[in-house]
């Protein structure tokens, strides 16, 4: 069963729980944490490489890590593309390559290229036309090979465009063959997520991101019929910093790393992640 | 003034603590910790791509990454090439390429080639003659072009040869030219290393990495004087293995993610890494 | 002398000739053969990786061929920057990372992202406003740090927009700071060119590509007392592409490669090519 | 059919011809030509890169390429792994990789790493101990997950070992698992290739790469029942060398191109290469 089936599969009979992760090292904990599938975050990816999420970082540098991901996990990865890197071609390019690096479903957003992050409270925010993202669905659908999943994102509601356009937007985009749709809110309570799945209509799930609403539960998406994925979408990151930034203080300040040898990870914790126990069993056997 | 001049001046005035990193992010965040130089440790990229630290990531991988934190960060980064890649001529080879990453200094160890952690309790230990590892300390310094400091790293003491062999080996690399000598033991005290530098002769000065004796300060390096780098070797990523540990457990039990907001980094915080202000200014001065 | 300097100078003293290249072997090649310059070419690149110029390699991929390039010549290297990967944030970053390596010249043209080859009989080509396009070459006049050139390319010719819109896009872009003006022609006579450089009042010079004037000589580049850069666009691919043909079909044809041998260059020419003295010498002096 | 599964039923119906190869654009080539497979040669991408054949360029610059080439064709391809880049772990690392990236398979050598090219008249040429890469091939059939073909390659003739030991070896590796047997030679005439197949008495099939007999035709290759494999190994970039020398020189001696035109691919032939008809198409369907 390929990711792309099994992601399939696992939105129709439960809210999918997908964690952002930046690194093979990250995809691998949230999959051992528990989680259902991987978001291969765009923003995470960028802040990874110190760079604003604006469209810095290359679609190799995302597809490299990705690819890398997905040699070390085996649950579903949900890849972050942004606007597609480009037009409807270099979109339906982008499909191809991530299929071929074994993603289960692809994100794409209404925004114009380059982009500015979502999360940013002023930042620009501009949409392209309903029609031209329509033929960027289209023209992805026509990429794929095989069952990956398209997710059409819509940043209306971000704009601050409103309801109806955010509605008309995601039922144009569920038309145009999108198999499901991810509506995106930077209101700081459900509120509006809620309201956009009670008027919903379409024929295919929706996806939030609730790094807004972070009091959002598991049982809040339940209660939405409609909603299939959540995305917590860079808390793998988020946590890396404040964990790096106070381990570097206390080791500083104290003139070793004693103090932070209990707080952090142990090597033979990070040796069990890489594989040690399998590599010594392979020395054993095929070193001669 | 390069950072390998700034690294050899650094060198001459105080003991410096250079910090593991694996991503520009983690160099970022160490250099504003207050560290004066960056370890672009192979055990932290290979736990970064989820694989031992044996020789499977590549020169590409390890080099590409050097190079991104290279272009985010300013202060002196040190590489660790393990054994070069390769024979001498490999070893030259990755010391052009480094070099003109713009690297302050490359760490070369007499293990032979592929390498096993020098972590590992009963790890394979295999170290290469004397005399050729004095060749290729001799062919990276045929190669460089500028000021960039060889380091030469024994790991007799590790693979349990006793300190005479360490001393001789040391000495022996001094000889051939190496700018400083990185002396590594996994004992559980510093009594090792610290014999091993009553002991030295040398000319060049001492490195070391207090992973096993976690209790060594730095007024203990200033105590001996031979001793001009400590590198702390794996901290950035133990850090971060358990931040995310714990985050990702407590959302998937909490079902959300509000439990960990206090815990982890803003995004605001992550903001101000990615130099969001600055992107925000140029965006008012050149779009037009 | 940086390669940035180097070919400020150049331009001063010469009509600089620069050939295509799309890899280290075509660009040592071209340096051996005697050009003055390397033009790294987007065509070429796309064509290696068997893909339209139409945006579809990545940042990433032509920056590691030019920083690839770079580490094997010594003659200053003018890279296509087409669009510059966004918008005037997107293209300084791409100018900071393309100096970092080492490049003498950068080249934005002033088309919209993405881009249609400029060869293409029909091709869509549609052109950003000239004040944004100015707020381009600000933004990475303002991003780079050394003496890196910075020339603006209008396609307002190729667009069919005229030799009076041309002209004004070029007085502008001058206006806005590029170091030399590249005016781009798909005329099957140089008329075009030289109609718009016997117009030029600018205070730079003028770079052409005759790929549609093949009959374009240096003495008629000389003779324009603007031009100060010929850039031959697309020939090393060509070259490659039509050899390869030849070479496969009468491999195929005849059985063996025994046919061939005469006309393609000999192993030991590609060992020359590749170093292989100077790595059998280095063996000698450092393999103990 | 994974490309795997063709390579093997191909195998078996007829010699299979296959080319060297080292981006994209010439694997294509090559396939449109008429070839049965491509060889992924280590040669011809050291060549590509400029660096001798010893082990320079990394697995990372060698995959990526690979997988690039993957994507723009559709017969098999034969990866050149040289020493499998370490011992039998990392061999088994590398084997997962480029299964993951789509060849059909991969040679091994009973080199020393790192190795020096097969190809010169006096290059060092060490081997490992027969028992050492058993467990190679070993170890690579452990970690493959499909019907990859591992392919042995002795250089034991090459190293002058004598015939004896040439099929001592031969007949340890099929004993371990090869899928095939690569039998080097560098001698002028195919009588040593010919000897040894007359000699060979396993179960598995040869494979020769005749660069240094190149009058040993398809004919000659049928007429020794066992070989099942031709490879071209150098080619590619030989044809092109001489191409781009040729052409460049005479630009630079007539002052413009227009001498070369007829010798060279058309620009609209690179463009079909490129696939700029489909693309003309997809823009008509899909940008609105």
């Amino acid at each position: 069963m390929t990711r792309a089936a099994l992601l399939r599969s696992l939105t129709q009979n439960r809210v999918v729980r997908a964690m952002a992760c930046h690194s093979p090292l990250s995809g691998m904990i949230a999959e051992e944490a528990g989680f259902d599938a991987l978001w291969m975050s765009g923003f995470e990816v960028s802040a990874l490489y110190g760079l604003p999420d604006a469209s810095f970082i290359t679609m190799s540098e995302h597809l490299d890590l990705t690819r890398a991901v997905a040699a070390r996990t085996s649950i579903p990865i949900i890849a972050d593309l942004d606007t597609g890197f480009g037009n409807a071609l270099n979109a339906a390019h982008a499909v191809r390559e991530y299929e071929r690096a074994g993603v289960a479903a692809v994100v794409l957003e209404d925004k114009s290229f380059p982009k500015m992050t979502s999360l940013l409270a002023d930042g620009r925010q501009e949409l392209v036309r309903t029609a031209e993202f329509q033929g960027k669905i289209e023209a992805t659908r026509g990429a794929r090979h095989g069952e990956l999943m398209i997710i059409a994102r819509t940043e209306a509601l971000i704009a601050g465009l409103g309801m109806d356009e955010a509605l008309e937007r995601a039922t144009a985009y569920g038309a145009a063959g999108a198999d499901l749709i991810l509506v995106h809110s930077k209101c700081s309570t459900a509120d509006e997520v809620k309201t956009f799945a009670s008027r919903w209509t379409g024929q295919v799930g929706l996806v939030v991101i609730p790094t807004a609403y972070p009091d959002f539960t598991l049982d809040d998406a339940r209660a939405m019929q409609s909603v299939r994925v959540v995305i917590y979408g860079n808390h793998a990151v988020r946590a890396s910093v404040k964990a790096m930034q106070q381990t570097f203080a206390e080791i500083l300040e104290t003139g070793s790393t004693f103090a932070v040898e209990g707080a952090i990870a142990p090597v033979e914790e990070v040796f069990r992640l890489q594989g040690m126990d399998g590599l010594k069993a392979d020395e054993k056997r095929y070193l001669r």
